[in-house]
């Protein structure tokens, strides 16, 4: 294990610049996790822990963490103002690391059967975070991300899946061609809107599906919209707007579990 | 309308305040609210809005607030960087207000016969703020929230409920003494637990329910988990250690509202 006890370190620089610019994540590949919980889950994929910092006085604490690291993960100590530097939440708990951008095949996601969300725009990295926390919760196959979304690997987003960033396949910039790609492999595109009759819990969500959440303010873009071939709403007071949309995913996707539960039963 | 020009003013200073201390914000019987969006669902309670503040630039966009202010509420004008001081976004729409806090009756909750939820110590405001935009969507009776609970009149929380903080019944330090109220009038408790066999689709969540959903960390309280009457589970994947708190409550109210529309339709 190295110490680091400069702020101008090349790996201090590396990971300040992971946490803060979106497009140098993408060309690198790789993204930033801070907190014990998040470590443990990393450290469940193989060889994607690729740099770990630990708070110099709290070495005794990550002494599992510490062991279960590949050999050729680079170790490095930090005093506790460095430390403060690579994080963004109030209370750091003094460990750190660079992560590899998990790689997911979308030829492969063609040929499962598999409930699958596509996410048109969404712009909160709380609720992009959290769906895709809700998904793993729900077994779903993949979170598909329109170019509109917020960076899936930001922290703030990476923070709200609590894990599930590394266990839930997401798939960046689905254009409308890709989309045809999934609708010629059989898939069948339900959009969220309110100007439907059709009620979610009334319309059949088993099998090749993909639930389809707009922009928070906006709603589906209209060449979305397009692609859809169905409709379904969840009836809610006609006073308010809409609901969040992690919340409105999260009802969605619990509704398609309880079906696929009934249908393996029956 | 006056014209306000100093930071020092004491409204400037009394809202600033408002928008920083919770107790000040109890003692008072106020909070703080911006944007236009707000400021319309304030005006459809009757008598809650004391005061406006907008920029003096903006005034001709907001003539149809102004016009829906009742006389005596006070309008004050101010400029650009004046504005700037009474909002925590990044981007202010120009309009903000102190507005009275809503004042429910806890004893006609008993009469009712409705859906209501009980939040433990419920700590982020994204979440609680969720949640009450949730619980006025479904058209639930009250939200009920035990002493160890976030403000439901911080600015985070007012923010995230989109206008439900004035349509939707809130009630604070909820005590387990009212709890026991709430139960000789016939409420039940139904907590949520990873630890039950029962799914909560498989649970009658219709009448005088009360959903119990616990701190987003450590779940229901010893103290609030004797007092639940039944425990219901949303059954996810077992590597996952939780749904998000208002993921968790939505599912549920959306299928208490489900069960209700489906009983009422037979």
């Amino acid at each position: 294990m190295r110490r680091i006890s400069s702020r101008d370190n090349s790996k201090i620089k590396n990971f300040i610049k992971l946490i803060n610019n979106s497009k140098y994540r993408t060309r690198e590949k790789m993204f930033v996790i801070e907190g014990r919980k998040m470590i443990r889950e990393a450290l469940e994929c193989k060889n994607i822990l690729l740099r770990l910092f630990i708070d110099e006085s709290l070495v005794e604490d990550f002494q599992e963490e510490i062991s279960l690291t590949d050999e050729d993960v680079d170790c490095c100590l930090l005093d506790k103002k460095l430390m403060n530097l690579l994080t963004d939440t109030e209370k750091t708990q003094g460990i750190a690391a660079v992560v590899q951008k998990p790689d997911y095949s979308f030829d492969s996601l063609l040929q499962n059967e598999e409930l699958l969300v596509l996410l048109d725009r969404i712009s909160d990295p709380g609720n992009l975070g959290t769906i895709i926390r809700t998904s793993w919760a729900f077994d779903v196959g993949g979170v598909l991300l329109t170019p509109g979304c917020v960076d899936p690997f930001s922290p703030k987003v990476v923070r709200s899946t609590m894990g599930g960033i590394f266990h839930m396949p997401v798939f960046e910039n689905i254009s409308l061609e890709d989309m045809g790609r999934l609708k010629k492999h059989g898939y069948n595109f339900t959009g969220t809107s309110m100007n439907t009759s059709q009620d979610y819990y009334s319309e059949e969500l088993t099998g090749k599906k993909i639930i389809v959440i707009g922009n928070e303010a906006r709603g589906i873009s209209a060449e979305v919209r397009n692609v859809c071939q169905n409709f379904v709403k969840i009836p809610i007071n006609y006073r308010v707007d809409s609901l969040n949309a992690a919340v409105a995913c999260g009802i969605i996707i619990a509704e398609a579990r309880k079906q696929k539960k009934g249908s393996s039963l029956s």
